[in-house]
């Protein structure tokens, strides 16, 4: 095919936003400069922002009904908005989120990240590719079919959530409370990452999530380690008896109970996912590791079929320059744990606490916080249309049939809406898995717009094609 | 006795002191309020006021030559004085610190902790029990005699450290290299804290200490819990297990050959302890904790007679408001260990490291750093004649004979004296040892001043009444 049989045979909406190239990128910085963190009150401002902005962008696209949800508890809203010019087509609802992650440790980043910086064909900044890059692909492309042809091959609600990455605490209510508003034949999700840059995949399942804290308290006061070392407990000694006693020496999770109920792949599964192409010395070498893992599996099974229990924070006592011979009061830990099928949520917090009780001695006090989270792992049917619609669209842009994968992270919207709206979800995100989110230099190639931009496209299209009837057997309501 | 045959046969130089009690509390405030935390760079000023104030305050009184000892390396300089008008009279070096301990975590005092402030008898600052107070009394003591008589009754050098609180790095140096400067029949320290407020005691032993840190690096960023975990190690489960590996579920030290080489109590010496006066409980209960330590120990023998190691600070991945799900690259903790005699310092920490890096498995990278202190444990001979000169002169002042007891904690410069100069050490410290050093609201009591400096005038008085002959069986040189 010569340069200009691709340019004839390039779809109108595509190359009205390869043209418009420049545009995208000055308004996808300026959404990432808004600093939405969603965890910490102090970047109340950034979250503001980023749903002014989003709003504004919505509004003048052509979306109409632009609002805000929220739960009724004062969280962080959703936006939401819609075109629902396509009577007859089936609807989806297109799902991303707002806020991002801390962009602590600060010191660690090599440009500012509330500046998008570009840098060897990606572009850097806290929240471009989890999940600011991603959605504004989506948006990029619903924009240009509007543009070009004043209309979308099928309805669209879009929904962006801002409390992902604190767990969702408000989704539920929302979704509740707006079930007739956000009815759909399914969800196509911005958000959930490309699992390889080289590899053409779609994501048909992603584990459960949930986390809390413990405060472990031995006195009530820090005390000299000459004047009581040896004859009081010290808090960092019991805090690290628990920790370890979380895992035994397989690097299996030692809480009884907690692999209960897990249906694992039969052989023939193990034995596709073993034959994936995957160099897992390289992949964990990419990142300064070593594998390291529950014993008995490999490292894709560990990551996609397997729970973990983690420790994310731990601390007490000194942390200052020198030295200072003290036995601290009290030290605190943040867990969360990954979960997979067959694993309910509030029965694996419940057995977490019970065995961190056992473990705790009676010289310590042990109370838990900061509930949050506790959703449920989540698959894909196998012959759910949108999910054919997504590979079939793939496969077009890219030139190669995807895999199927899995992730190890979570969604909890997978989770949330099969319990509110009785619809699956999708992954469609053109980030990928090794783009640092949830880290300093979180980045996104360029090369990513495009292809995601197409890929939109072409999924939009496709179910364009599909009748609402073929998504009734899998509606629950 | 009447109040008039009391005042009759009250020592002039107490008398002196007890008039001028209000000038010797607010010249005590001045000196607390110089923020002289030795471990941390960001006081370099307050250490200096510090010494400015004392310089002064000792050529004030009398004292000649007053100087600045530094060891040569960079560290914060001792201060020397000296007053050698007795010849024929045995000679005393006195010494204490001028450096406290970081007053952080701030949050935690009722006061600011370098405003001196009186509350309930006692007056709250940071330093002021460790070690600010105790050597202030000990030279309003030698000003009131100047003052008062013209002279002392023994010849002194004075020698105030300003590395105490960071395991005195510079001090061999210093006393190495003015071994000749400092030359004297014994020390008696105003550091090192009586052991209750309700039973009158005199030091004579101190476990030796020494610290060091360790960061366990799994990765060379921070990882996305969901991406990575349970495929990689995570740097905190690491470090839990080496720091859960550092004692036994008795809470001995699983550190093998730790306990080797130390000589204990004989049942006879076990007995007398056992006799002391003690209610382990009600210890432990005043500073809201309870006890434990190594199986088969008493308290008292915990804190006395057997090493300790502590994890003194340990930190590692997020520790912000909410949750943040990251698997974090590296870890890191501060030790402390407390030795007995018996035990080699440098023997101890090589075989602390050996164990941590027998512990570390392959996939985490262990480095170590920090090392610091690493003193032997101090013993005073029995029959030293400070060691009966402080004894006759706490009966003379309290009434009551003193117990010999021991403390669980660290005067580095019993040993490096030892070494340098040849010479015993007796603690004559008037703070006691629930008194929150190395914690938040610090604290002295009042009536600790007035105690202090009357004994302080009978021990000098009494050791004028040797010879430096009696000394010298005690003397190495």
């Amino acid at each position: 095919m010569t340069d200009s049989e691709a340019a004839a045979r390039e779809d109108a909406v595509v190359a009205h936003c390869r043209v418009r190239r420049e545009d995208f990128r000055r308004r996808l910085k300026d959404y990432l400069a808004c600093p939405s963190v969603s965890t910490d009150p102090d970047y109340r401002d950034g979250m503001a922002a980023a749903r002014d902005f989003l709003t504004q962008l919505l509004a003048g696209t052509g979306f109409s009904n632009v609002r805000q949800l929220d739960g009724g508890v004062g969280g962080h809203p959703a936006l939401y908005a819609e075109w629902l010019g396509a009577p007859g087509k089936p609807t989806l609802l297109v799902y991303g989120h707002y806020d991002v992650q801390p962009p602590d440790p600060l010191e660690l980043w090599d440009s500012p990240p509330f500046e998008a910086t570009e840098r060897d064909g990606r572009l850097y900044a806290r929240g471009i590719s989890d999940d600011k890059g991603p959605s504004m692909i989506a948006l990029e492309a619903l924009g240009a079919f509007l543009a070009v042809e004043g209309g979308l091959p099928v309805n669209v609600k879009i929904l962006l959530e801002g409390e992902e990455e604190t767990g969702s605490p408000s989704l539920p209510n929302i979704l509740m409370q707006n079930a007739a508003l956000l009815a759909a034949d399914a969800i196509l999700s911005a958000d959930g990452a490309r699992w390889r840059a080289d590899l053409p995949s779609v994501n048909v399942g992603s584990r459960g999530n949930g986390g809390f804290e413990i405060t472990l308290r031995t006195a009530s006061t820090d005390l000299h380690s000459g004047r009581y070392g040896g004859a009081v407990p010290n808090a960092l000694h019991e805090l690290s008896r628990l920790v370890a006693g979380l895992h035994d020496s397989e690097d299996r999770v030692a809480v009884p109970g907690f692999y209960d109920g897990i249906e694992m792949p039969d052989e023939k599964a193990r034995a596709d996912l073993a034959a994936i192409p995957f160099d897992g010395a390289a992949w964990a070498d990419a990142v300064g590791a070593r594998e390291k893992g529950e014993s008995g599996y490999s490292t894709l099974e560990r990551l996609w079929d397997r729970p973990t229990l983690e420790v994310n924070g731990l601390w007490g006592g000194y942390q200052g320059a020198g030295s200072k011979t003290v036995i601290p009061k009290e030290a605190h830990a943040k867990f969360t744990a990954r979960l997979v099928p067959g694993q309910d949520p509030q029965r694996i917090l419940g057995l977490l606490k019970d065995h961190l009780r056992g473990l705790c001695p009676p010289e310590a006090e042990l109370t838990f916080s900061g509930d949050r989270g506790w959703t449920k792992a989540y698959r894909v049917p196998a012959r759910h249309p949108l999910l054919a619609a997504a590979e079939a669209a793939l496969e077009e842009t890219l030139g190669r049939k995807p895999l199927r994968v899995r992730i190890g992270a979570t969604l909890p919207l997978s989770d949330l809406v099969q319990e509110a709206l009785g619809i699956d979800t999708v992954m469609f995100s053109f980030s990928t898995s090794d783009e640092c989110f949830h880290a300093p230099n979180e980045f996104l190639r360029l090369s990513a717009i495009e292809e995601g931009v197409a890929a939109w496209v072409a999924i939009l299209r496709r179910v364009g094609q599909q009748q609402p009837a073929a998504y009734a057997p899998f509606r629950r309501r």
